[in-house]
């Protein structure tokens, strides 16, 4: 099993590289030996862990709308919020132990407590859909697909229905996992290994010299992170116009710049690059050079036989087409490879489970236990099990917020209609529980593959005649959004367990943490929509890819593929088929040659965008490379420190420089990359003049 | 007296950071102890130092020339070229003990005769006036300065007479200096910072530990190098066109960028900055603020009125002429006042010297020896004085020099008699006396000003009517060999007495180095002069700045100063009386108050030339800066290898690059800067074609 080389969300490729397990000398016994006592779980959940929770949610809800709608690749940001946490929390004690007002010592409890509410609100702007789902109901995309562009099946983003809409469906994950809890975590034991990550990371910080090697890994974030911004805002100044500015820099030529080949100077993907194992990065790089250098350019030669030579570029009955498709088919085919193989896996686990009645060894690096329970796992059980949340609380939590839901979401969606919510709120708790198990095997999280069910079953449903495409697209948030919540959330109750927080502080932490995310995510989507004006349009600097790509998985499962170009269709068999067999050739010959084979879901995001932000990951792959060979044990202690610097500090940058664009502040200058033929015609123009 | 904020060459301001004296335990000792014995000179001079030495005095006239053609300031690349030596007859020793040749051990002496070598060769590049009055003599420049341009004041550059001038010129200083070189290193105990440090670096090599060092440094080098290299050819790319390119890059906006202000991504000058002292980079960095940043702007704004508005912007009737006036104003202040000093300071000392009879404590950080004689010295000077060069044979070899010189060159130069060149070499002698005295007290060569000194006497000797121009730069070019070589070659001694090599070791590489840049330094002008279609002129990447200050210094000499603009020769005087004042003030305060004053012949080269080199030069600065907060240890020990690797690899990048563009390789891209408003133009010039 790969997990290092899996993803955490299916359509965006995380895969932080845990290092779960192999606690050789007991945790907590180091703990208890510096009498550290888990204070009462109000005592965790304190105010300014709230503040900071909050302040970091802004943060990363900036970082995830960029990936969004730029590529759709985000890594994991847990590390990240532990490590801000921590460092946000600790000045503030030092600043009040100074000034002689320090009433509370920092814990890691509490700090588990903030990483969770910024995990929860974070993953708002992921499951919210503005990269997909949400925003491909908007008429921006509606007019790129051309197809089904009818005002029944459009719905343009605003601030109020966007808050509205998440609350009522955000919630009901978190009601979901809460009876799972105990089951997933203390009986059947599952990894978690993001999960796990994190927690090691929490336990190391509040130790002695984890604290030190914590102060040293904060400095690094900070220094990426200043030089990260400050590099975004010098970009800044040389993008007045639309091909300008380092982003649009033909690092390999102009001709390879015109098949997206170049490297753009993205401090961000420079970061995800080093965080995404290099299996992926490989894998993005082959899948946009078998697209963009070798697919398309023979495609697009057959310009007027294959396709009519008059479409507009981003015509979907033209070579765009090839490229959404394929892409689709290809991405489609690896989900439901992955849907099989972990349903299979979950099903085995469950059937094997109940029929040993005891720890399961399913996943044999996920049971540290063996049958002597370690002295860790008792105290932390304990603990886990001391504040518990009343079954009937979590039920009832459920059917009221699925009765608001079923009630609310049809007013805003007129084309979803209250049973098909029904049929989702009955069937979901099921694949909420299914996604979390499998996430705890695999670190996988499927919640968008779920979400491409819903769109293709509800849609189909619905039928093309009553707005199919934007009820399946609707169908799809309130899937993904109970699914996605449902794994992410386990994965914090797996730090918690491990590092003794409450899981009633927990579960009040994620529920805040929710609450922050339906108001900051659309807010800061807000922001991006009304601050750059050429904003989701294909090949600018918010392309907003998943949009297009699940509007027509919509369509296509409503009007079927009547609308493809020529040999669209077989293509889309082929790489289909291909996606299953390279995942099975993957699983067959086992990891040991499995990490020399693409992935095929990573092959697939450059197919529609491009492949120049593969090579800014890659140019992460071979800097952590460089720096592992250099000094192995440095890089690993550092190296997503930087990262998460990198990405965060662009990341935020994103929030000035909208407003400068809502506040019509242009850019100075621009930086123009000229063929030499075109330079001597502008040249005589600028002397004209 | 503030040797290390002081310069090697007057127009050229190096100043390398000189560590000399202070040897606490005999370094000669240590050598006596692992039983180095110096090799007879004749095994000093062996073929293979003679290749390494071929090879590296092309790559440093190389750096040289591009360097003279930029913006003229050249470091002191005696430590490169020590470096190097030792890096590559180092490897060279390795392959053949390997494949069982090794005839001979490298030894130290081997080593200062390379480097000797090296300089020398490299040496004719600047005195040689590729930059400075040879180039002058050119109708590319005289067109620019307007003035005097009849055939009779120009001489277009060739191969053949360039090459047959150097020679004829460059072995008189080597033959003036051998007579003193007893008495200036031996007697007179004189300092000579750059050659002292050569020597000690050399020394080190050669010892166990130092050995390892090298190792290291040479690896840095290697790195920079590269990277200065691979950067040079990235660069290239974008260079389709004048204002194209990183080298244009408006980092400050566009508004700076016209007034000269910005970085223009030169690893070259950020090299230069990190190896001339901080005081150097921020008197050019305020010379530029107080020029392009204040002066011309307000000089600008009288135009109409001070000047004509109908001039081109490079007629020095206008703008140009007060950037080239107040330059050269400032230029001759500041050389007039140490001309004065120096020479003060070496009639003093000789008075001294003679009157006392016995070792001089004139530079007292000069002679380590008290009155007892140090080991080392005694060993040094034993061994210095064995081989003898005898004097009849430099007073022969100078006088049938003069002989051929004084047929040869009229014929070159019709505008220059032969009485004109026979008074030089009568009074050469004692200047190239004065000149290497001078510069063993304070390492700062007065070469140029010897040459413009040449300049105004000759050229009004010659009269306007028999193209005194002319006249006056040839005999700048005669007087600068001389004086410059001596005092070149006086460092070297020094360098070769404190390490043992032979006098005639040195002497017969020096004559070999010399006959290496005679020929190399014109082929290597020749490639730039041809590879570059608009070379020489203002404004380009090639502006040869010196040329036109030279050419003019020499009409004003000629013609006086009719020619100036309004209130041009008032503000002259203002400048060279501020530059003379500045100077005496720097000398009243002391050392301690005088870094904080900056160098008025710093200030001078941006007036001309602009800004935008200073800020790559204090980029240097902060960069060792920095470094040396972080760890000072480290940074010494490297950043002259790691400038001289930013130095050499770009310098280096300039033999492919005018290879390509004599081939008429056009770089295929050009990376423009344009404002908003000019982008909507050729925005729409573009998308109409």
């Amino acid at each position: 099993m790969e997990v290092e080389q899996r993803s955490k969300k299916d359509d965006d490729l995380n895969g932080s590289k845990s290092n779960e397990g192999e606690e050789e000398i007991s945790v907590e016994r180091i703990f208890e030996a510096s009498h550290e006592i888990p204070p009462p779980w109000q005592k965790q959940l304190t105010f300014r862990a709230l503040i900071v929770s909050f302040i970091l949610a802004i943060l990363f809800t900036f970082v995830v709308m960029k990936l969004n709608l730029t590529t759709g690749i985000i890594p994991s940001l847990n590390i990240s919020a532990g490590l801000l946490g921590f460092f946000f929390v600790k000045s503030w004690t030092k600043i009040l132990n100074k000034a002689g007002f320090l009433k509370q010592p920092f814990t890691r409890q509490e700090n588990t407590v903030i990483q969770t509410c910024v995990v929860a609100s974070s993953g708002i702007a992921f499951s919210g859909g503005f990269g997909s789902y949400l925003f491909g109901m908007s008429d921006i995309v509606a007019k790129q697909s051309a197809e089904a562009n009818t005002p029944m099946n459009i719905k343009n983003p605003h601030l109020g229905w966007m808050i509205g809409f998440l609350f009522v469906v955000s919630f009901l994950g978190l009601f979901s996992v809460v009876p799972l809890r105990k089951i997933m975590i203390v009986d059947f034991k599952l990894t978690y290994p993001s999960g796990t990550a994190t927690a090691h990371l929490i336990n190391s910080f509040h130790t002695p010299q984890g604290a030190k090697l914590a102060k040293k890994q904060v400095r690094a974030l900070g220094k990426f992170f200043s030089f990260s911004f400050l590099w975004g805002f010098f970009q800044w100044f040389f993008t007045s116009g639309d091909d300008c500015g380092f982003a649009n820099f033909p690092t390999f030529g102009l001709k390879a710049y015109e098949n997206k080949f170049y490297f753009d100077f993205s401090a961000t993907y420079v970061g995800v690059g080093m965080i995404c194992p290099y299996l992926i990065n490989v894998s993005l790089l082959i899948g946009s050079i078998l697209s963009w250098g070798v697919m398309w350019p023979l495609i697009g030669a057959q310009k007027g036989k294959w396709y009519s030579a008059d479409l507009s570029s981003s015509s979907l009955h033209g070579l765009q087409g090839y490229k959404v498709f394929i892409a689709i088919a290809m991405i489609l085919g690896d989900g439901l490879y992955n849907f099989i193989k972990v349903l299979g896996r979950t099903v085995f686990g469950l059937y094997k489970q109940f029929k040993n009645k005891d720890v399961l060894p399913v996943n044999d690096r996920s049971s540290p236990a063996t049958v002597t329970i370690s002295y860790d796992d008792k105290r932390r059980t304990e603990l886990f099990l001391k504040d518990r949340i009343p079954s009937w609380f979590a039920v009832t939590g459920y059917v009221v917020m699925a009765i608001v839901s079923i009630i609310t979401v049809p007013h805003i969606f007129h084309q979803l209609k209250w049973y098909h919510i029904l049929t989702m709120y009955i069937i979901a708790p099921v694949l909420a529980f299914c996604n979390a198990y499998g996430c705890g095997l695999t670190d996988w999280s499927l919640a968008s593959t779920y979400g491409k069910l819903a769109i293709f079953t509800i849609g189909a449903w619905a039928g093309a005649a009553n707005g199919g495409v934007l009820a399946g697209l609707a169908a799809c948030g309130v899937m993904m959004n109970i699914v996605s919540t449902a794994s992410d959330l386990m994965q914090d109750f797996k730090t918690g367990y491990m590092t003794l927080a409450s899981p009633r502080s927990m579960f009040l932490s994620q529920a805040i943490g929710t609450a922050m995310g339906c108001v900051i995510s659309p807010c800061v989507f807000w922001l991006f929509y009304k601050a750059f004006p050429d904003f989701g349009q294909t090949g600018t600097a918010y392309p907003a890819p998943y949009a297009l790509v699940y509007r027509n998985m919509s369509i296509l499962g409503v009007e079927g593929f009547s609308a493809l170009p020529k040999h669209c269709l077989m293509l889309c068999y082929i790489f289909f088929a291909a996606a299953v067999i390279v995942n099975g050739v993957r699983d067959a010959v086992g990891p040991k040659w499995a990490r020399f084979i693409p992935l095929p879901m990573a092959m697939a995001i450059p197919f529609y965008i491009g492949g120049y932000f593969t090579i800014d990951m890659c140019v992460g792959s071979l800097i952590l490379f460089i720096w592992r060979k250099l000094n192995k044990p440095k890089a690993d202690a550092y190296s997503s420190a930087v990262a998460s610097g990198l990405i965060c500090g662009e990341g935020i940058w994103t929030l000035p420089s909208s407003i400068l664009a809502l506040a019509g502040v242009k850019p100075p200058i621009c930086m123009k990359f000229l063929s030499t033929a075109a330079n001597l015609k502008v040249d005589s123009l600028l002397n004209a003049s």
